[in-house]
């Protein structure tokens, strides 16, 4: 059996759907032997880790504790989707206090007991601002840090694809920028429907303006559609998909659907968003898009509802003010 | 993208947990592009089906419907949870009577819908029975059907892992035999720990006969544990490691844990139950390992175990007399 790396992977949040989820999408996609398991819930993290260890995947050592110290020790690559999850009728938002506040730990952990960490992988919403507390509190580099926000780009082409009777392969280029939640941008103007611009389409009778509108507000509420059917918020794309992006960083294949990144530019100041990015081994990096003009003033409401967001995180005391971000990370 | 097949493959309880577990392991193991999902619960169906869309699992096309005769058309491989699952206090032979009528309806569907499968992978309890009983409505061969049994011996394997503290790849051939329930029988003999047989060990301090004891214990309630400690039935790792038999028989890796088979030869008779099987492109097929007396005495045991529930079955008109098998199934 070969593994992607021997380095150790630690999985938090791994009595969780999505953390037990990503524990054996790792093992399934060969990461590394090396894999720990934490949980501050140590029944449910005992009965996750029984089942993998149940699971023939005998070439891995697959360890697992309630002690945040002993799960970061030596971890060179994390993934945390241990925050508290959404339950139907609360929006992202709703979370952002309690997580927040589980993310500037995750931050502080990690700069105590994993300095030599390569990267991390937040999951747990508002993911925006997770990973931007857990990026300022833990000092890492920006380029260490990404967050899940690929799902949005994926709804929006599985819709596409519905909508247009095509297989999925052949929408190319969906994506979704600035947050990760109602306020999202999409992109429609990069988008190929096979090998048409989708721009082509908009407002014809192959795409009539409503439909259009009804396809944006299906991928802004895909969230809330997934709990009302499965009576459960979604956790075998977030898991798979995150897994994913920790594949990509550990120098398996790039990952190239948007994820939040730290941006600090000519356009947008320090806050974390969704971009145009990759993940690969050298960690994550972004592009700019140009959209068109409405597209570039939503995505600049999806910047200032993001920055509005980060200030009341700022106003509770769980990051400092902007100003004094470099006293904790000198790379900001 | 390669696919070990393009043929159909249909999973036949895919909203529930391990259902759904198991269309993301297919699609993760790329055993084919053409994946039906099929349930009666069609919100919950729905959900999992977008989920997996929503993965970026591109080159596939994921299908899915409530109606059993469009899931099965054409289907060349089928993979069943879809039975009731067990509950906390339970033992599998509770589910007897429901679960026995779910595989009898089944194996009519795989008879009218499907003529053409290849194999089916029976996952729901108690397992033994259900495959018998999908085996005779099916008309199929004994090799095109095996139930999940393997949990069994990877229980045991990771028991003897931690009592040696040796990595599980030290640990070789545990198999345990018979009924997929309370009179499992655990083959110490075959066993091999770090290259010495277990027998060696047992009853010396290394493993005294009261810890042998209590491992074979955990084994037997290893279900019930994973219950107590997630709140649920296992699910990872029975869809993980019936996906895998299922990816066997299209012709992927060889599959040598034990599965359920069909048995009829000198010793046992017109029954289902865990041997030592192999599962390939040409479906199951068992070789008989000889135990210790006391090992083959209790697997006579388990064997008589499964007789009774077998024909408990009978008496409730689920499947015929034995003698009357022939006319649903010529195979037997």
């Amino acid at each position: 059996m070969k593994f992607l790396t021997d380095k150790k992977i630690t999985i938090i949040g791994a009595a969780g759907m999505i953390g037990s989820n990503m524990a054996q999408c790792a093992l399934m996609l060969h990461l590394s032997p090396n894999i720990c398991l934490y949980d501050p819930y140590l029944p449910g993290l005992k009965g996750v880790a029984e089942e993998l260890l149940q699971s023939d995947f005998n070439d891995a050592e697959i360890k697992h504790t309630d002690d945040i110290k002993e799960a970061l020790k030596d971890a060179e690559y994390i993934v945390s989707s241990g925050g508290a999850p959404r339950k139907s009728g609360m929006t992202r938002e709703d979370l952002l206090k309690g997580n927040a506040e589980i993310a500037a730990e995750l931050g502080k952990n990690i700069r105590l007991y994993a300095p030599a960490v390569k990267h991390v992988v937040v999951v747990f919403n508002p993911a925006d601002i997770t990973g931007l507390v857990t990026l300022i509190h833990s000092g890492l580099k920006p380029s260490q840090i990404s967050t899940l926000a690929a799902l949005d780009s994926t709804r929006l082409r599985s819709a596409l694809a519905k909508h247009f009777k095509l297989p999925m392969n052949k929408i190319n280029n969906c994506k979704t920028l600035g947050g990760h939640g109602e306020q999202m941008t999409i992109f429609a103007s990069p988008i190929k429907i096979d090998g048409i611009s989708l721009l082509n389409y908009i407002g014809t009778e192959m795409l009539p303006i409503n439909e259009w509108n009804e396809i944006k507000e299906h991928v802004i509420q895909g969230g809330k559609e997934i709990i009302d059917l499965r009576g459960r918020s979604s956790f075998q794309s977030p898991a798979y998909l995150s897994i994913k992006m920790l594949e990509a960083s550990i120098g398996g294949k790039q990952f190239k659907l948007p994820a939040g990144t730290y941006v600090n530019n000519n356009a947008f100041h320090n806050i974390f968003m969704a971009m145009n990015t990759r993940i690969d081994c050298n960690g994550i990096s972004y592009k700019t898009i140009n959209g068109t003009e409405s597209e570039e003033q939503q995505l600049l409401y999806s910047y200032l509802h993001l920055c509005s967001m980060r200030d009341e995180v700022i106003k509770m005391g769980v990051i400092p003010e902007i100003k004094n971000w470099g006293v904790l990370n000198p790379y900001l």
